[in-house]
């Protein structure tokens, strides 16, 4: 299956295929005119091209079960806006300052247009949802307007859990409370959800069910990388603040590690560092938190998670595609699971 | 039609029979459950209990053209949803302190927390939406979720014209720019919406359209009136800060009659005024504006064009239930058009 040498580059150059795709039917449909601040701003998220890795995977999953991408256009457009739109939530609820190399839609333009501008996204998404029964039928539309519905009630709660990690201050979690709040922040709307309505389109929604699992893994994976970049990216690669999680307190599987792996006299301090708010953080403060994850191996234990991970949504992925014929889009897929641990940005 | 005196008192004994219903459905199918700070916090401004108009709007006109109001039930708690989430939006975006006679969300949980709430609060309604299917079939539910997406649509216009307003400050308007942004971010999901909402649901789609010029005067005679109240208003009876729509700066139909009738020096001031970030407004600033609408006449012509546009809406009411048989329902709706301008909070 993953039979020759694994090559980043040709698996990017697909997935960058189908970002470019998605992307310029995504622009091409931003209506026109309306008033100022407000469908031009929209484009600017997408313009700053992110990897498309969504939207790749409906495409594969969709194609692997003998679909065709033209059917799964709408759905990748929809699945890159709900993205975007979720970007520019969570970069105003997280104070972030930059996002793909550039200031926030919220630094940049104030909250209250950037909350139109992530409202806007979603409509549009949720309008590519429904523009599907023209080509699709009602019958295939309604599971993905349902699947939608339900994506959108995992993200929020998966948020709401993030959230309230945070507002509450809370230092007692365990790697399953991590990888809950996964499965419902980063994996349901970014794998499971795209797995699910790729197989929809592709008429085979009795199959939808079979990716809960490899989506879990995957997204989870994904999640722990993205931690992980956060803390040693390059900034000219990874094009978010490098540190920007523990700036936000946000309760990464390192940082888990750590707070259950220090000593007490460093827990609190831990805990102090975590109670105050964004703007009271200091770089020594980070630096300082950093080493000592280093000296607790907390990063090299989230490699080894995230290694872990993509072994088992590999197996799931298997599984799951077992009975399907061998494929581009099926090795696509199953490439993914490696490239999403592998990349440094 | 409206034989005998009009009784705001019988008027409003059934506006409270249409809210009750709606309200005690919306609290009972809220999640119970889920993360902290989301479920829960949804039935907030629910709970404190507004006036309940666009709900009442789409049980009467569903009622009025033949269809029962357990077939309207669905709609009406998803348009009161809608309506709860487009405040908790518009609360943050204005900087509003009070809604209901209480802090407003953002205010009291953080503006994280408040997102999410108005996030949720919009996807329970779309889940509403979607329910219809079950008891109105795929058709209606198709023309109801394209009407949620139309009404979502125009009401992001309406407020990012009013944001782009405030932000540029933008100080030659006229009344006819604002009786347009009224159709927007007023009108449209507040009273066209749920006319023809309501019509669908009664199976009389085809009447639908002639509810657009009715709905938009209603919606604008209500919209002067709350501005209006905005500025007079008691705070025990009205709920919301006095004088916060010149503490926010938004152009109200008295403020851009002001804008055009003031001498050159006072225009000059008041443009610097509305120049300035909220908190660098003082009450004194508020007091001379208020002192300078009185010497303008501006809430007096505001009174008039509230009177004019509820006339209006009165006539297009008349004409589009012109055929329709007398019942309670349609007394309701032509009273509402007194109601609407005759209110005090």
């Amino acid at each position: 299956m993953l039979s020759g040498i694994f090559s980043c580059t040709e698996f990017e150059r697909t997935l960058n295929r189908y970002r470019d795709l998605t992307t310029r039917e995504l622009l091409r449909s931003i209506p026109r005119g309306g008033p100022n601040g407000l469908y031009e701003l929209v484009s600017i998220y997408p313009n700053r091209l992110g990897k498309g890795f969504r939207a790749a995977v409906c495409f594969a999953a969709c194609g692997a079960l003998g679909g065709s991408l033209r059917q799964a256009l709408n759905s990748a457009v929809a699945i890159e806006l709900f993205h975007n739109a979720f970007l520019a939530f969570d970069d105003f609820q997280d104070g972030s300052i930059t996002r793909r190399g550039s200031s926030t839609l919220h630094r940049r333009y104030g909250t209250a247009v950037a909350l139109n501008v992530a409202n806007a996204t979603n409509l549009l998404g949720l309008q590519r949802v429904l523009e599907n029964r023209e080509i699709l039928g009602s019958a295939a539309t309604w599971l993905i307007a349902e699947e939608t519905s339900r994506m959108m009630q995992c993200s929020l709660e998966g948020q709401a859990i993030e959230i309230d990690w945070i507002r509450e201050n809370v230092c007692t979690l365990g790697a399953q409370d991590y990888l809950r709040m996964c499965l419902k922040k980063t994996s349901w709307y970014s794998f499971i959800y795209p797995l699910r309505v790729g197989a929809i389109v592709a008429q085979s929604h009795a199959r939808a069910d079979q990716f809960c699992r490899f989506g879990w893994y995957l997204g989870a994976a994904f999640q722990v990388q993205d931690d992980i970049l956060n803390l040693t990216g390059e900034y000219s690669k990874y094009r978010k603040e490098i540190g920007g999680d523990l700036l936000e307190g946000k309760r990464t599987l390192m940082l888990i590690h750590l707070l259950n792996r220090c000593g007490a006299k460093e827990l609190r301090t831990l805990r102090r560092f975590l109670g105050k708010s964004r703007d009271q953080r200091s770089q020594s403060e980070i630096d300082w938190i950093y080493a000592m994850m280093l000296e607790y191996g907390c990063i090299a234990y989230a490699r080894k998670v995230a290694r872990q991970l993509a072994g088992a949504a590999l197996l799931e992925g298997l599984t799951a595609f077992r009975d399907t014929l061998d494929s581009e889009y099926k090795q696509f897929i199953l490439q993914l699971v490696l490239y999403v641990v592998m990349r440094n940005h």
